[in-house]
């Protein structure tokens, strides 16, 4: 029997994301925002363009506003003469001036296209022989060198997707558009809790049978770095009634709760017995995952409840591949593209099948060349290897590991060095 | 003559870069937080592990602690019996028990070693007879299913680097050495400017000649993802004394200057007349890439001055290229790895050689093939190209552009639909 043969059967990825999008019940709430306070959060709406923009012809270039059809056969050895009726600024409207046959207005990038006008002449093709004339030494098209009416964004297009993370194209484009608030979803709140007698807060005396809490710590700044608001955080003690009680009170306030500590199999699994007691619509124990496996996931009162192991590196792996998928899906959104780079293996690597492993490796560069060299296949709490590597090699569920040699992919989680 | 005939010279990315790092006379402020609020922050120290972690021998199981030598030899058929002095958990200290010769201890995952044990026997393979006495049904070696002291973290080395950007990891490993603060650099302090009478900000009524600063708000954001604070924001006229001025005093606050608009090369070019004025160490205008060419990069009282384009895509693409390395330059690091994605081009791609070109575009998958769809190769305007796309393919100095069919490498910036 191996050490985890009291979990049972192992329950794969695909499997519990599946069922919690099902049974939680959780809505993010959606808050209206300043654009400029929205970056990193996820939007709330589809946000379609009220107008075209440009909403107005301009030009694109410094130079001469005329008619294109005056300008034909221009050349250096044979220039048209035009006169120039005046100067229109950015600011200027197009009625400032009426541009008629062989007439022209000396415009700056930006600028309004004045009546009559339908195209300009880019100044470096000109030469001012007077204050109120201008040499023409090439024609132009109608439309050469004007921004038109929608060209960059047409009225009815869309700007923002609902379930799109908003960058800074996003707020440039809703600023071009003068809408200066969207609805996003406000952060989800969270509680996490250490659980263990030995375990004590950041800052206390230690030693012998008293650690820090460190896994809290970690799943603290998971969440905070993926914009949910942990309001809830605290040490439990080895003790199912407490530990159920305390998961019960923040699910009144919290959208979900996270345990770290007491997962593990022997004389203790605290955490999971808790759970089972609030009556979970849904708990699994065991997922098929490694490190991470004795992690249980839980719904109650259509909340989730992650009681993770206290391991750092477990809680990690079941970070990565469960709750950042859920968190996503929750929002109708899609998890961020990650930095992937594909490297030759220095080391077999292997994992049972049916598992889905996450193997820290250090990617490095020799004679031009990307190697991914395992750092470590077990050991759920060694997490200095993550901070020593610099990626993550995942390893499915249908591979049994890979070979010496072979052509991985890994994703990055800090710079080659 | 073309467009940016009077640019003259341009200068090529990495030389600006190399300039900027000599001639820059700024230092980011050191701070000192909680470890729990340096998630985004980069490292100003190198911190070392105070202490081994563990900092004892423990149980890596649940099961019982004992003498490897009393077990050699016990089998199913042939079960060692031991005496079971008590139980010890994770909070207990080492001098609880002392485990003799035919003695053991029952323990649970992470308790220290009693005094005079030296490996663990898993619970599986161990069967309680009665209060006081255990049967053994497998060997153990010496250190066995223990964590030994500074397996996960020796004394001395390092957890975080001076220039790290921080993330989960560090913090989890920082609270397991009890770290609770460290010294991260603050967020760097910027002005940003939208330079154009034709502008007005966010939110104000808008028609013909008059449109929202959006390059303003696009650079704002763009800031603010890279944690640097935005100080000083507003809007200038197209008056060089003005623009001279309220750059002049913003540096005495700001650590640097983003000015948008006013850079096109001919009735205008304000912004770089402005900071001409005010005795620039380094004042480079014209940047071999594009979009991006009119832009200037100035140095002022040892201060950096980005008078970019006010078209939304040219600045976007000098942040990019230039803000983003000389921000993590500045701090002694790295920028993050980027997602990218190898796919095949469908339509060529032309650059000028001798200019870094940004193409926007749209990457997709068919067939389980991915296709890069090139967006816009001009139009430094077209914001809309980078909302409706969700790539970036770079075009480097050296190469003219790409043909049909080659397979190309392009930043993601946003998921594969």
């Amino acid at each position: 029997m191996g050490k985890y043969g009291r979990l049972g059967k192992l329950t794969p990825v695909s499997e519990v994301l599946e069922k919690l999008r099902k049974m939680c019940k959780i809505k993010p709430g959606i808050v209206e925002k300043e654009i400029t306070e929205t970056i990193g959060y996820i939007s709330a709406e589809t946000v379609k363009a009220p107008y075209n923009f440009p909403p107005y012809n301009r030009s694109a270039v410094d130079g001469y506003a005329v008619r294109a059809e005056d300008t034909y056969g221009a050349s250096t050895l044979n220039p048209i003469v035009l006169k120039v009726k005046g100067f229109m600024h950015t600011s200027d409207k197009p009625e400032k001036y009426f541009v008629g046959k062989g007439e022209c207005v000396e415009v700056t990038t930006g600028t309004p296209l004045p009546i009559g006008a339908n195209a300009v002449v880019m100044v470096e093709y000109t030469r001012r022989i007077s204050e109120d004339t201008v040499e023409i030494y090439a024609p132009v098209a109608p439309l050469q060198n004007v921004s038109i009416i929608g060209e960059d964004v047409k009225k009815g297009e869309i700007v923002v997707r609902k379930g799109e993370v908003i960058r800074p194209w996003h707020v440039g484009l809703l600023a071009t558009l003068n809408i200066s608030k969207i609805r996003v979803y406000d952060s989800l709140k969270a509680a996490v809790f250490g659980v263990g007698d030995e375990l004590v807060p950041l800052g206390s005396k230690v030693g012998p049978g008293k650690i820090v809490s460190s896994t809290l710590y970690l799943v603290e700044s998971f969440l905070k770095e993926m914009n949910v608001n942990v309001i809830i955080k605290g040490i439990l003690p080895d003790n199912i009634n407490v530990i159920a009680e305390n998961v019960r009170k923040a699910l009144k306030e919290a959208d979900m709760v996270f345990t770290t500590g007491g997962t593990s199999i022997g004389v203790k699994d605290y955490t999971v017995k808790a759970v089972r007691k609030l009556n979970p619509e849904l708990l699994i124990h065991g997922l098929a995952i490694k490190p991470g496996r004795p992690a249980g996931i839980a719904v109650v009162s259509g909340k989730p409840v992650f009681t993770l192991s206290g391991y750092p590196v477990a809680a990690l792996t079941v970070l990565l591949a469960v709750y950042e998928c859920f968190h996503y899906a929750l929002h109708g959104s899609k998890p961020p593209p990650k930095p992937k780079v594909k490297a030759l293996l220095t080391r077999r690597v292997y994992v049972e099948p049916g598992i889905r492993g996450y193997v820290r490796v250090r990617v490095f560069r020799k004679n031009n060349e990307f190697y991914v060299e395992p750092l470590a296949i077990t050991g759920s709490g060694i997490l200095s290897t993550m901070v020593k590597g610099n990626g993550l090699l995942i390893v499915p569920e249908d591979v049994e590991g890979f070979d010496e040699g072979d052509v991985v992919e890994v994703e990055l989680t800090s710079p080659i060095v």
